[in-house]
């Protein structure tokens, strides 16, 4: 394709892949979309390692990083952003809680504090706004730098401009759209309510055109992604119909062999239908949406303490939540019923594993196809 | 259009309106598209005047009816489905916290069982399985009757076979559309959560292409409309490219002069953004999506009692929800906060008032530049 934001790119198909694994995303990059590797829990050591390795991986092409910046979270430019601090101050409830949830599947939790206070990569990218992983990822020839959970921090607008690299940013409502736009932002992603991890409770049916609208309206020329959803070629055709740019995906490649999802979550995935992910708060203390399992229902349960505001909730779900992949992977039946992971409704139509760059092949057929059905009512 | 839809049902654009108002109906029939009658809660006097106007004013075009016979409601086949009976054993403490509502707003509400008893059509429809209005509906020349809530009645799908007239029926999970492909449903009508009214919580998005797979799997060849949060031409043209046959709209007609929407109601869903509505199950027991409302509000605060089960929650929240109507028609501002009235999230598209035929003639152009869109994106 020759739209815009191809050209702008570099890249032959605007499908863009939110993934956390680097293979994916040199595989996404190198079959014709874009890569975006998610760094929000990553030190800068380990970001460096991943981002060389995609370097070198990538055969040249376009990729991108993505960060997690809100504009709101708990201790936010204060002295309790320290990782020790903020861990030593959970409440008993919540800790007592998610330990009740391990042992009533057979699992011993033993001490997770420790494990807690390790979990804090996320924490600790917060307290300096992203800075540090923001220098790193300019060292790159970065093609993109994506934020969500709010309008991107000054610092990756500047950079941004100053590197010649695109700012996207994920939305969940026109307003937020608007007001990030004016910020300088220079794609938006409008990710709805279906989308895996977090998300606004406006479809992507719904809030594509809207968005799509309102910039329209307010004379602002920046293109917009949609997100939340979109697993197949159809669907993205279906966005573009509604005047996206292109789509934004995540959930497809957790099932593709280069995914860094365990084969017990994977499993659970392919067979899992639309009706089978909860948009909860009890994982990262915001809505996001993931694969329901009794530990998310246990969360829902009217029993459960409130979750706790972000960051503090990752430090009461993130340790148990390895312990169970970990168990699971082992065989421990309890575990493999409570694993869970960051899924939108789109999992219902995920019923094969396929690669990353076959996954990028079958868009492209499935697009073509989606197109001559309405050429074909149209009676073009 | 000469898809197989619009050639079975004699029509032109395969874009169905929804509507409880003839005026709507006999529009859309005559714009191209085809009007349904919403009748769940007509006598059968009122239906026969209703359609004897419509079949006097569509001009020989095609329409439709549509009932709501649920699978599962609150004394089916049983003694209490008396009206009289069902409104007389309301908890007090429903009725006191409606009545609590209006009181905060300014408004005395008097004695509503009266108004209760008179408001039972919609239950007195349910005690007799839809019965005497599909007696009523088949003694006129109807193309299609569609269903809600459930695989439809054995009756209507047998009146259907009988009179050669299509059977619709509105799902809101693959596992509902492949039970009522079964059952000799003719058309599916997938409902994402985003819809107005009764909805699921599948998007749009999502379940279109998923209803659509599962039945071409199972080689069912029933044609799928697309409904939930469509208020476009565009959105029209993205459902139809993931496989749809065509639109199922509600939201859209309310806005029109044609509709039985009061103005004061117009007025909020002119304004409305994506996110102004609630999917609750306050109005009738069960989940619907409607304009957020200091009345919405109220009823999904933790203090406020349960919904009862359809149809009772209905005598609870109908008969204030029709005084909040007429006083806020009148000028009482309390009445006007309150007003409410069921909508999709497409409330966000819709900002100016047309009237039904333009709303069909909008729905063409923005459908063709949609395709254009598409073609332009993939070269063609």
């Amino acid at each position: 394709m020759h739209t815009p934001i191809c050209q702008r790119l570099g890249i032959e198909f605007p499908l863009f892949a939110f993934s956390h694994c680097r293979d994916v995303v040199a595989a996404v990059s190198k079959a014709g979309g874009m890569g975006v590797l998610g760094v929000a829990a990553y030190s800068t050591e380990r970001l460096k390692q991943e981002l060389d390795w995609i370097e070198a991986h990538v055969g040249g092409k376009p990729y991108g990083v993505d960060l997690i910046v809100p504009n709101a979270y708990e201790g936010k430019g204060g002295a309790s952003a320290s990782v020790d601090a903020l861990v030593d101050g959970l409440p008993a409830k919540h800790k007592d809680f998610a330990t009740s949830i391990l042992e009533k599947h057979g699992i011993k939790s033993g001490e997770l504090d420790e494990a807690r206070k390790n979990a804090g990569g996320f924490a600790r990218n917060l307290a300096d706004g992203g800075a540090s992983s923001l220098e790193v990822a300019f060292q790159y020839p970065i093609k993109l730098i994506a934020n969500a959970l709010g309008t991107p921090p000054p610092l990756m607008i500047e950079m941004g401009k100053q590197h010649g690299v695109a700012v996207a940013a994920l939305v969940g409502a026109k307003e937020h759209a608007l007001a990030q736009a004016a910020a300088g932002v220079d794609i938006i992603i409008a990710a709805g309510t279906e989308a895996g991890g977090h998300c606004g409770d406006v479809t992507t049916m719904v809030l594509v055109p809207e968005v799509v609208e309102a910039l329209s309206a307010a004379n602002i020329d920046v293109p917009v992604l949609a997100a939340g959803g979109i697993v197949t070629g159809a669907q993205m055709a279906a966005a573009m119909a509604m005047g996206a740019a292109g789509a934004w995906c995540g959930s497809v490649w957790l099932t593709t062999p280069e995914a860094e999802t365990s084969e017990v979550i994977k499993k659970k995935l392919l067979a899992a239908s639309s009706r089978d992910t909860v948009r909860s708060k009890s994982r990262t203390g915001k809505y996001s949406r993931q694969l329901r399992s009794p530990w998310t229902d246990a969360w829902e349960a009217e029993a459960a303490p409130k979750p706790l505001a972000m960051p503090l909730q990752t430090f009461i779900s993130e340790p148990p939540l390895r312990l169970i992949d970990k168990l699971a992977d082992g065989g421990h039946p309890g575990a493999q019923e409570l694993a869970t992971y960051w899924v939108g409704q789109g999992v219902g139509l995920m019923n094969e594993p396929l690669s990353a760059g076959a996954v990028v092949q079958q868009f492209k057929e499935d697009f073509a196809r989606a197109y001559e059905r309405l050429a074909a009512a149209i009676g073009a």
